[in-house]
């Protein structure tokens, strides 16, 4: 029975007739050695293995939004695998988190070093009793890639907790122009009110952030995500302002004017809000792409003009690179697009670089006192060490640069297939975005179910939206694979 | 000139002519055969490597509420070494969280695992892709040690994340049952007020904590946290209540019916916020010792109590074990000397356990659909191995039991130090409960500093307290070394 299920899949899979011979490089040659040449699908995903583990995982674990249980000791490079024998092409990579592919040999050799053995048992409190080698992990890591302009970093856990520690420090600087200078002390009413909760010491101030914009799910966090009423349901919030994203609308280049007015309209909209909400923002907060909110684009010019008006009115601003940074856009930040002459003032990261924090370059945000942004672990240095060695590998392949050439070529055969299934492939976005692509699917739940079928792991964002979010090791010949598969998928529907 | 200051303090610090000899154990062997016979102290603490080194790091990294440098390669058991070949005592271990020495093997030998390199270099999005071993790493680690009555798990990252999301938990809770069960769906109005962050949908609720409690310093955490105003001032919070906690004195046995009082009081107090405050309470959240808040402990019956209020209003109950849980005070848990018929609701750790999360029982508690309560990554089983070695390594060398003996080995001899010098060690606390022992001091910041001249690292509290935090490694020949090195420091004040 699973054998004739698999001979089916494998064989729809597989093949890559429908892609014309002049797109094909069928001689990319893997960077993973022992990775497949295609996908394997032998039952249903979950299948019986995968279920049963499940069933037993559930008894203690919530396992409602389990997809399917991986078997890590298989997967390899662009292909995950599951205790079912299945091995399906991950365009998903662990919700886009997964930047060089699963069991790369150099992160391997650098997990098993005795440094990381050190700092997996002997994990220090970084604030206090940093390692001496903590600057070199630093200086040879997570800053060897800071982003232009951007030399201090604030080591996190994960992107929620980078983004709310980018807030506080952003509060904090508000709070110290506002008192005369990082050198003027908290008077005793600012003191006493701040332990009770209530101003001045807990300031009447806020994040500005915008509609579907999607930073992280702790109260300071989710207070300025707008992404799907489920992740904000039943919790308490900070009435804090949104402004309208641009909503722009594709192909791009037959709604220049359009979108063009929907980008100024957002931009006033922000400018009234820095002016008027009753809580003034310290700090506007905005993702390059709006990835989990439905991949939603604007243009370098807005980006470029939100630059200014928050640097106008004397707001920050601060990029939320967590999921766009460290490659995937064809750039190693995706705000980099934006050519600023002036740097947003934070940058926070997390997921592909498999650690998380903020750079920032001010050293006004540094807090004028110390233990004011403190807390036990501020980062863990095993991480920090796992995110060294992904940089590494990403410089000895290439993949930045790899990622913007691969992402050409699959947005090209995207366009083809868009305009084959004009009604399965709407709004078509992520154009010199490196292989940050994504459409609208008018089935899309179904399509992301379906695609398991044909052996590709795939994700959803938004409310239609299929985003792609391959490693960086994506290749030409996955490409290939992978459009195939997605034509397959909607011929199914 | 360093070798004249070692010998100086290593001769102050060796000696432990002070103590009886009935009260000594000098058969106790050490756990770590590498381990010094005692502190060596070569230089001040930072020395010049480490001021080096400390100058180099703050080019980028805030170094402000840096102690000193570590040299994690060196050290070993319960002493922590530095670059200028100073090897300390260790009562602070990172801010409580160290839980079997430095260099430990068993956890070297974790950590060099096949198994762990995997789970490095493959992080899974936990909620989506769990590995097929991610079940039998739960249940052989962090389930093994659940708290009585508590049978399910919510991993995590860090204390204050655990703590957020078991807030999170307990708002789910609530509107859920004033909804009419967890069948009945959201209405239109909550599902739209939601994303603009208004009632009903961000709903008007609240957290309970008390006063001097920390609970970590995200937005919701540090809402509830009252520690200190460096903590608190300039970062917004939620206008949530906060109960007077018992403010005991000590000798215990000589306050015994006022101390009863202050309890009954704050008891009065929670009742009184639970039915007044105009953001009602879903939880009341409370730690088993105050222990950032400066060591403040009440007893089994408040708790008994508190643990009945709650339920007659209710409201759950959390108990924030993220300093106090895994042994340090000669339970597992800390609450399991409140001897609770009924136990708390949820229980939230980090810290010794090297990773974070809560349990927790009633399903209930898990949210009506799935995706309401998630994140990319939910902890990290890399860190869950740790925490399985911890416990494989506790329950090896008996160390939790071993903990209650030390503590009460140790307790006596810090009781002999008080009666010999009561303006230095006032409020002696922690009787009983293993080493998490504490005592205020008049001088407390340059006893903190002092302490290292004579080899010992030590932590403080609240505004006047220092506080032991052990390894469970500790033995009584450490207390030796241990006691006599304060006596040391109080002459030298």
């Amino acid at each position: 029975m699973a054998a004739t299920i698999r001979s089916a899949a494998v064989r729809r899979v597989v093949g890559t007739a429908a892609v014309p011979a002049a797109m094909r490089l069928s001689s990319s040659k893997s960077f993973f050695p022992n990775e497949p040449e295609a996908p394997t699908v032998q039952s249903v995903v979950p299948g019986p293995n995968g279920n049963k583990a499940i069933a037993e995982l559930s008894q203690v674990f919530d396992t409602r939004s389990v997809n399917f249980l991986s078997d890590y000791t298989k997967s390899v490079g662009n292909y995950i695998a599951d205790p079912d024998g299945n091995m399906l092409l991950d365009v998903y990579a662990q919700i886009a988190s997964i930047p060089v592919g699963y069991n790369n040999a150099h992160l391997a050799k650098a997990a098993s070093s005795p440094q990381m053995v050190n700092a997996l048992i002997n994990r220090p409190a970084l604030g206090n009793f940093p390692s001496s080698d903590w600057g070199e992990i630093l200086k040879t890591g997570i800053l060897k890639v800071a982003p232009k302009g951007l030399d201090n970093v604030f080591t996190a856990l994960a992107g929620s907790d980078a983004n709310e520690l980018a807030y506080k420090a952003a509060f904090i600087y508000r709070r110290q122009l506002e008192r005369g200078g990082p050198e003027v002390d908290f008077t005793e009413e600012e003191i006493a009110s701040a332990m009770n909760n209530q101003a001045p010491g807990a300031p009447q101030l806020s994040i500005l952030s915008f509609k579907s914009a999607f930073h992280g799910r702790l109260f300071g966090s989710l207070s300025t995500t707008r992404s799907k009423p489920i992740h904000k349901l039943d919790i308490p919030a900070f009435d804090w302002p949104q402004a309208t994203f641009p909503q722009l609308k594709y192909p791009l280049e037959e709604h220049v004017e359009e979108n063009r007015k929907a980008e100024q309209a957002s931009l006033d909209e922000v400018e009234h809000l820095i002016q008027n909400w009753h809580l003034p923002p310290a700090a506007v907060m905005v993702e390059p792409i709006q990835s989990e909110g439905g991949d939603n684009h604007a243009s370098p010019e807005f980006f470029q003009k939100l630059r200014a008006l928050t640097r106008k009115h004397n707001v920050l601003l601060i990029a939320d690179e967590v999921q766009t940074g460290v490659g995937a856009t064809g750039k190693f930040w995706a705000h980099e697009h934006w050519n600023l002459q002036d740097p947003p003032d934070m940058v926070t990261f997390s997921k592909k670089a498999q650690t998380a924090g903020y750079y920032y370059a001010s050293k006004a945000l540094r807090p004028n006192k110390a233990y004011r942004q403190f807390n036990t672990w501020m980062g863990d240095p095993a991480r920090a060490m796992i995110f060294r060695a992904i940089i590494e590998e990403i410089e000895r392949l290439d993949l930045v640069n790899h990622t913007a050439r691969v992402g050409d070529y699959l947005y090209a055969k995207m366009e083809m297939l868009a305009k084959q299934y004009p009604e399965h492939f709407r709004n078509l976005r992520g154009k010199g975005q490196g292989t940050f692509i994504a459409f609208d699917s008018p089935k899309r739940d179904q399509f992301l179910v379906k695609a398991k079928e044909f052996g590709i792991n795939i994700g959803g964002s938004g409310a239609t939206a299929v985003r792609l979010r391959p490693m960086l090791t994506l290749q030409e010949h996955h490409c290939d694979i992978l459009v195939d598969g997605l034509e397959k998928i909607v011929k199914a529907l």
